[in-house]
């Protein structure tokens, strides 16, 4: 099965009522017809109650939004990694700027993720935290500048600086991880824009979710990124 | 459908593997068999990931172990009433032992399962907490000493007056809340002395979950119920 | 030495610079000259980094605004009660709704500042809150609405209902524990208010601390505790 | 004043009973009876409690043991770096295995030092984290296994790979910063292999506080480092 290719969009549903329970499995096909379509790698993130209908119901990739550090045994309530895997997932978003980590606990993620083989995308706030999760190995990073998640207004457009301030210090960190870059896309232009600054894709949420038209938004940044 | 009838068992699957994937399914098969060969009111509360399987599989009520204060929209990586409801699911834990929670958080989650017609089990530490958790209002409230959780000794046995101290100040406080009480129930006996000290049941776990034969003590849980 | 008397003011200097240092000194001695003054209970509480400083200058009761429920030990950078006590303190805030703990610490934080003879003031965000705090016995609870705190619009004039709910529900688990209501408390009126509701006086931060003249505030207050 | 120098004896107290209060002040005094003997820099981690007497007792660094990423403002029971600054404190150690952060806070808590001109340490439990650390900049990273400290057995002697693997990586990443290493260190031995494995020095607690004579074991110390 197709773990992850370059170059990606990643669509986090979060708790978007639009992107939950059965509305969640129909978004993942509105991806996963994308992505046949084009081509282009497509994965989706829903909720952990919807993971295993949606990774029954696609053969895009699916990632949990969240896992918890811990084996098997006696923990209430928490994320095991072997569950996630059970489901059908591919890997899992780590760190996301709503759901920030301790340092040894993004550390210990990447390695249950690596043992389970599964994918990892640790989610950083700005440049420099990129590049310190550079060094704990990750498949993937995603920057993230919080003040722009949900407005819209694209990083990539807004500060082109973040990214590729992000791109060249990672780079002198670790030459093999995937750099994506999310906050704000909303159009294929957001995505070209991303990709010219050195990433290899996007982390997208309500741009998709909210939209009006998940799909059409969906076949747009897939269609920026064969150009 | 049924949400909840006292006197009851409530399984707490944990993440052991045990109880994960397919084997959760499995073990929430065999609870319902118990239930409905004794008529005894037997819930099982899987992990999040495993919930929609579980619900789908079997007609006992199965519970979360665990939910978010949050309403839709965006929150990454948490666990959502709606999505936890939408799967099927009858209630949740709240503030298990393993997963403590800010006195504010109990009160707001027993607010939101209220709001969504679910069942709240709220889990305190000893009989003062559980007076403080019944001005909440809760459904259920289950006392477990954490020294005790795991062990196989029981608290109805061996702290007999943490047991009658709960329901004791409890009913100071709310004459409608059921109370449980577990750690360490593992015998039919340890159940029987649970009701004899004023509970409606009991929360377990691993004394199930980890039994070589977890049909057979669930059955004989049940029979100690219907005496 | 003076533990706690009703009606009682209490000052939660909070972080702000202008009752950080030597400012904290400055202010807690305007405080204990309206306490002179007026013979009426005026506490403070200042930041832990100038606790001893200030409980060196004055005569007036000292408060930690957080402790932490550990025993002496292996802990770096938590607050241990007994570096509180030494300082002079005289007890210590628990739960502030800008601090909020879990309930078992809530729980082991009060039986912490018995045991070591000092006073707990523990705060909750609605009358509900308050009913469970008032099981665990502490001996203050302080009702703060989080969503008047800062903004000069008083509790006891704005949302008197809770006032008085909180008082009445408090009353029927606990008939020994203070009530102090705070949010918004910004003039004389507000405490007369507060007190003909039921409650035994106010905790107060920006209201005074950044008042162009906390002095005469706190001195208004003061005597419309006499009335 | 003295900020920082290698090679560095940084000594924190937790929150043992020995070093806590007045005994804070006094082993305060032993370390620099150690530093002034010796011309060797031993600082020394009060409880915030003590921050302040410490500070105004001794000529030798004084650091906290912890900050939280607040401005000024509404925070209650939160530690300023402003209040921590007037203390006379020279710098504070971050994210230590017993008060573990976010990464992101961890970033902020860096620049909040620079920007107050304080003296940064940050800890992390193994290599790997050590290296992501570097790219934050901060003055200075202590490596410590977890489940070393308190032990008496010294990370430099028994997981010497540790060590130098840490400093090895560190450079990779940050030519810059100072490495020192903790867990386990109570011998002038451990200090000297500390040093041979490209360590600039050492961050010890147990190993000086609850010995039965501090100052013999910081001399002995010191004394490794001149060597």
């Amino acid at each position: 099965m197709l773990m992850f290719r370059e170059p990606a969009i990643v669509v986090n549903f979060k708790t978007y009522l639009e992107a939950t329970g059965k509305r969640a499995v129909e978004l993942a096909k509105k991806a996963e017809k994308v992505s046949h379509e084009t081509n282009v790698y497509v994965a989706v993130a829903p909720q952990l109650a919807d993971l295993s209908a949606v990774a029954k119901a696609v053969e895009i990739p699916v990632f949990a939004q969240h896992m918890d550090p811990i084996k098997p045994g006696s923990y209430t309530g928490q994320i095991l990694a072997e569950s996630v895997k059970e489901t059908g997932a591919t890997g899992t978003l780590i760190n996301h700027s709503e759901m920030q980590l301790k340092l040894s606990v993004i550390d210990e993620l990447v390695r249950i993720t690596r043992r389970n083989e599964m994918v990892s995308i640790v989610c950083a706030n700005n440049p420099t935290i990129s590049a310190a999760v550079a060094s704990l190995k990750p498949d993937v990073i995603a920057v993230e500048p919080p003040e722009l998640i949900g407005t819209g207004i694209s990083v990539s457009k807004a500060q082109p600086e973040v990214v590729a301030g992000t791109v060249k210090l990672v780079r002198g960190v670790n030459k093999k991880v995937t750099v994506l870059c999310g906050a704000g896309i909303s159009r294929g232009e957001d995505v070209t824009a991303a990709l010219k600054l050195g990433t290899q894709g996007v982390l997208v949420a309500s741009g998709i979710v909210k939209a009006k038209d998940p799909y059409t938004i969906m076949r747009e940044f897939a269609e920026a990124m064969k150009r």
